[in-house]
């Protein structure tokens, strides 16, 4: 167990999840929030978890990022949306030798934080965890929770498995999260959107959960077909996605129970979506390598369609 | 003026339409009629036009094919989607030297149709007429009204301007109906959907108008690939769209009134899509010619899903 000081930025469903369970495990957490600092100040977090329900009185909350200790982990759990907070955030938190670890979704989030605090301090984690948050400083953990963690070098060359990756990992671990460690962070990324891009797209731009996307013939095959769309982006980034993956995600999302996406509840709250990160960066990468991707270029333009004037509703 | 007994398959706001206008320009007409058929063989048809309202207090109407004399010119009036009804009802209205006329949208229908009555009795139209049924045998007029007519010949060989066109187009402009010659029947049905495909799908699929649709740059730039991808297929069908065309639809469509396209209105009404028609195909007669249009097949899943979970509702 190491004497890590570890800052949760966005004390959400996720950054509160995990920041909790961290301070329970006996670490030593900073939390940074928004709407909730004055009741988790007062009256500090509930977690409702299936793995065992739990409440920590007293946190160390800030509202402020100038007011928190430079920390060995700083944790982004923030949406990528407010990523435009990030070069304001990051320099004064993270220690001159510490990291910064992107729990976020989709691509590229890596290489902004590396032009931030340099390439040798950022790392990336893949969460697979359902979670709300039900009210001010009060979070419902449902299923899952397991990360994998990766390093980030410069152009995403793949570093293999680092001293740093195994003692935050056993962090998590004595805090009862499950730690996976990837040897290349951008194939897990793009591992991830071959769920993330159909269901959260499809999701939106069709109001449907997962169980009606794979009930019909049609967007099942539309599914199935961005998926190969991904890895065909994976390619283009030199990482190779088999036909085998794909068809154990079909496979689980059939399997899985009735889902809405978290791109779908953003929506329903009309809160900005995450198109950017998930969508257009892949598209963007893709093309950037001279590779086209048709099927996932009409998903990010209806999206952002829709993104743009569900805010204004 | 010919003496040319006129049939009318579907008296709804098109072919009560041009039936209405046929007859009070002083020709024989046969209205087939569904749920209207009493109303209508009682009061007959009104219609309220910006070209003049008038009223026909007494019109030909049937609810059986059966009951119907043959006819000379028959016309398929009501929507792709009743077309399996076709090979039932065809066969005894149209005259043995009689031709039918389809005044549908798509591609592809006039080769089902020949199938049933052969390919030298086929002729379609393609209508810019903008009306609307607002009560039992009551149509209103909005706008336009022209017809596009070509001859149908086996593979939409191309068969120029025949002595029938200019006799159907002598009769149409007698009862007031502008009528435009056209020596290539397919080449006009692709023109068509270069604006019906992006635009009835779209506005399906994201709930927007035409206005909408153009005033985003995302949705604007996706309306123009697809079109793009419409003109390719025209190109695998050995047609050739050019890229002023595609600049006047876009040009015409911006500068047009708000607009809730047709594919919208039957969406809203939750009757079926002409789905099959406007967008299946279109993209499978370019399959077969071994040319993909993924846009278009996005939109084709996307339409067929809505579609169905919509007449559940």
């Amino acid at each position: 167990m190491s004497n890590y000081k570890y800052a949760i930025l966005g004390t959400g469903a996720l950054g509160g999840f995990y920041g909790a369970k961290l301070q329970k495990g006996g670490f030593d957490v900073h939390f940074l929030l928004r709407r909730d600092y004055e009741h988790v100040t007062k009256n500090g977090l509930i977690i409702d978890s299936k793995d065992g329900d739990f409440t920590l009185p007293k946190v160390k909350a800030y509202c402020d990022v100038a007011k928190m200790p430079k920390c060995d982990v700083v944790i982004v759990a923030f949406k990528t949306t407010q990523n435009d907070l990030l070069p304001q955030m990051l320099p004064s938190v993270v220690k001159d030798d510490g990291v910064v670890l992107v729990l976020q979704n989709g691509l590229g989030i890596e290489e902004e934080v590396a032009n931030i605090v340099g390439s040798n301090r950022v790392m990336g984690g893949l969460c697979f965890l359902c979670s709300n948050k039900v009210g001010l400083g009060h979070i419902r953990h449902l299923d899952y929770g397991q990360i994998t963690l990766g390093e980030y070098a410069v152009d995403y060359y793949p570093v293999g498995i680092t001293q740093r990756m195994q003692q935050i990992q056993k962090d998590f671990e004595t805090a009862g999260v499950r730690i996976e460690l990837a040897e290349d962070l951008l194939l897990g990324r793009w591992q991830k959107l071959v769920w993330n891009i159909p269901y959260n797209g499809l999701s939106v731009i069709l109001d449907a959960t997962t169980d009606e996307l794979m009930a019909d013939v049609h967007t099942r095959e539309l599914v199935e077909q961005l998926m190969y769309e991904v890895a065909l982006g994976a390619k283009s980034g030199g990482r190779i996605i088999s036909v085998g993956f794909i068809e154990m995600m079909l496979d689980y999302t059939v399997k899985m129970k009735p889902y809405r996406t978290s791109m779908k509840i953003d929506y329903d709250e009309h809160r900005p979506l995450e198109v950017e990160a998930i969508v257009g960066n892949p598209l963007r990468k893709a093309q950037a390598a001279g590779v086209n991707l048709p099927l996932i270029g009409c998903l990010y333009r209806q999206l952002k369609f829709l993104d743009g004037r569900n805010r204004w509703k």
